[in-house]
């Protein structure tokens, strides 16, 4: 057993450090269950001075760490070399107050996103923060990845849900910023450093997150348009009309939607498969006549002309007929294989031009290319899938590269949501200039100097 | 003329570099109009190539500079020391870019916030930061303070509001975040490191902000309250019913309401002055017919209970009356002087036994005290105003002690949305742990290590 592993072992017990072999019998990623663990062991600490001794041990020994969430991240942000320790946040999974008058609740970075849900909204309480993989993802992974999901139109991306933070730093440091206040102008906001940037600069320990009442009332449609264009104009509609009850505008090429409502899918459609552009909208509201409300605008659009088409969900089974269109994205991987998934960011008048140019210029290539795309188009944020036919690094490497050159010119990003990891690194220069680039590793430095903390992540160069 | 002032003179024209005496002429602030800018030499940078050029000179020769905007702070953040040079931006006054579709303005940091609320007005938008200083206030100080005011319950602070951001940093380096995305996780977001750090990191020199549809309806209403659990009880109602068109709920105790509806005060009593507390609250939405919904709202809470008195402004005159009750401060340093004014940040359940203890505990040693208690009640952010005869720095000293050490036990902040500047910083260890500050030194000390930029600012301690 290497003289680290040992020592974490003596220190923290066998229950707390899984060696090699024993971590080595878990998943690497949610997303691929077949790809074990490798890596020199996995540390389950149960307290945040457990995180900070752990961490204190490996600073001094200059040993690299990646904090484990619920692993479910895309980019490769979780990946352990066989001589990194990974540390996993699970153990850290209580609740640990909720405050109905403040509208707060006070987590370990543990939680699983769901049970957060639930919890809250047995005390009438909503946690708007929603992601398809909300059954396993880890309220720490959600801070340091930034994420978004389906209703950061309305209430925002984490960043936004995030009041205070406790953070260990790289030499185990640990930092409390559990601020609960809306407001406060007490010098730097020491908090943004840590969201989003991926378990470089520190581990997340808990956080203080803002809550909202639990909506009563929930209306949902699926709206059918000739044209791009009709569907800025019902979203620009939407967000004026709505009394900003609007939580999710998504919006659905045509070619995804035809997938996702023809066999193998379980789905069928919800409206003919005839539209170039399908949006699934939904509001939220705290008022038993919302549902009335939103019927009345619905027709109101149908009539003068504005969308095409438009069905509302009527019953539970609806809802999850309607949104599993949206979010069954598997049954992309088990029809074409292999798959390169995108989420990209770019400002909505540029969308239209920009799927057309990538996806004619990638058919230009390969012929019998597979093209999906859709996306949160009110956040401006949108999902691409891409399969030709092959995996190897330099089809990869020509496909990102068709995907991601005009974002450059168009001020757009190469992701909007899903972060940067390993997968994007090669990439970042084209969403940031030197100078950006250049004063985040002056911020990795200055926090980070042994450079321990997910070591190899965001940047291409490392040699800090 | 000193070396430094000269060189910059030889590189920058006359115009565009104010010697001691001609700067002297100016005012230091905005609210103390006797007392004249002090400082080595005043910089007027037309362009954010000067600006990078002149701090690259600055930094080259260890020369402190104090960025201004429109010098309407209120904790010093803005004051020279004779050796100091300042640094104003108020000729990069451009609106750059209006883009209807995308719903953002691109500024030059000097632009005049109220300017700027009047050009996108014209286009039917609305920036919906609003302060009492909008008039003179600009950008790059919003920005570099993480500006509040009176609609952040609906729109957020400053920090909010910003998409993208152009810093210059201490060497002269451009820092080029222009970003127009509302999600963008392209590595780290460090746009969030120099708003509301007080111009310590960098000087802002142009920014990418959101905007929103210009309200075409205005609803606003005084309430009067007999109990502060009512208070807390009606703005809860109020948050969940109104469809989130709740703009401002402003809560004024009632020393404060009756002070400001009595002479000298050219305002009359919009309800009797007999209520411990009121409230000015407003709406703002996109319907004709939200006028009418706001006025059964308010009938339901008066007839309910919820609230004991109400009126509704009818005219522009009336909205006039009703926001100058709130907003005309200035009446109280005509009537009592010395007066110093707090701006504290803390959970709204603990609002009403922290006024009471401050205010006995005040009392207690000045038994003719006059103090004045009201606030941004929706964010928990309340302006204490107290004149106790004296205004000493041992006096000053015994107030802030009486004022801010409750709020260590209870969470609070000493400030909410002024900052802490230089009047602040040897209170700044009670809202921030001593980790939290040292890493804030560690940020200055490795975006700034020769320590330029607006030095002694925000730390007590600057031996960096």
């Amino acid at each position: 057993m290497p003289k680290i592993v040992e020592l974490l072992t003596d220190t923290f017990g066998k229950n707390a450090v899984l060696p090699r072999a024993q971590a080595g019998t878990r998943v690497a990623s949610n997303w691929r269950q077949n790809e074990n663990l490798d890596c020199l062991a996995l540390l389950l600490p149960e307290t945040t001075d457990e995180v900070s001794k752990m961490l204190q041990i490996c600073h001094e020994h200059n040993q690299p760490v990646v904090p484990h969430g619920g692993l479910t991240g895309v980019v490769g942000g979780t990946v352990t070399r066989p001589d990194e320790i990974a540390l996993s946040l699970e153990r850290m999974n209580q609740v640990e107050e909720i405050n109905v008058q403040n509208k707060t609740v006070t987590v370990q970075a543990g939680v699983v996103l769901q049970h957060l849900q639930q919890v809250l909204a047995e005390n009438g309480l909503l946690f708007p923060l929603d992601l398809g993989a909300k059954g396993s993802c880890m309220i720490g992974g959600n801070i340091s990845s930034n994420a978004g999901g389906l209703q950061a139109l309305r209430y925002g991306v984490m960043r936004n849900l995030v009041l205070g933070l406790e953070v260990v730093l790289a030499d185990g440091t640990v930092l409390s910023s559990m601020n609960k206040m809306v407001k406060n102008n007490a010098g730097y906001d020491l908090k943004h450093l840590f969201i989003g940037s991926e378990g470089t600069l520190g581990v997340v320990t808990r956080a203080v997150l803002k809550v909202e009442d639990l909506p009563v009332s929930r209306s949902t449609a699926f709206v059918g348009l000739n044209s791009f264009e009709k569907a800025t104009q019902f979203l620009q509609y939407s967000m004026k009309h709505l009394k900003n009850e609007l939580s999710s505008f998504e919006l659905l090429w045509q070619d995804y939607y035809s997938l996702m409502t023809s066999p193998p899918s379980p789905f069928s459609p919800v409206l003919p498969q005839t539209y170039p552009f399908y949006v699934l909208m939904e509001t939220r509201g705290q008022d038993a006549g919302d549902g009335a409300v939103f019927e009345t605008f619905l027709e109101n659009a149908l009539t003068s002309g504005l969308i095409d088409d438009a069905s509302i969900a009527q019953t539970q089974q609806e809802l999850d007929w309607f949104w599993g269109i949206r979010e069954n994205v598997e049954l992309i991987f088990s029809v074409h294989q292999p798959v390169f998934l995108f989420d990209v960011s770019l400002a909505i008048s540029d969308m239209e031009a920009y799927i057309e140019k990538i996806k004619t210029d990638l058919q230009n290539i390969w012929a019998d290319l597979h093209f999906y795309a859709f996306g949160h188009m009110g956040d401006g944020n949108l999902h691409l899938f891409v399969s030709c036919g092959h995996a190897d690094h330099s089809t990869r490497h020509q496909v990102e590269d068709i995907v991601y050159q005009p974002l450059r010119q168009i001020g757009g990003s190469i992701t909007g949501e899903h972060g940067i990891g390993l997968e994007k690194k090669a990439w970042l220069h084209l969403s940031r200039t030197a100078e950006e680039i250049q004063l985040m590793q002056t911020l990795k430095k200055a926090l980070d100097p042994k450079g321990i903390l997910n070591p190899g992540k965001i940047f291409l160069l490392t040699s800090l």
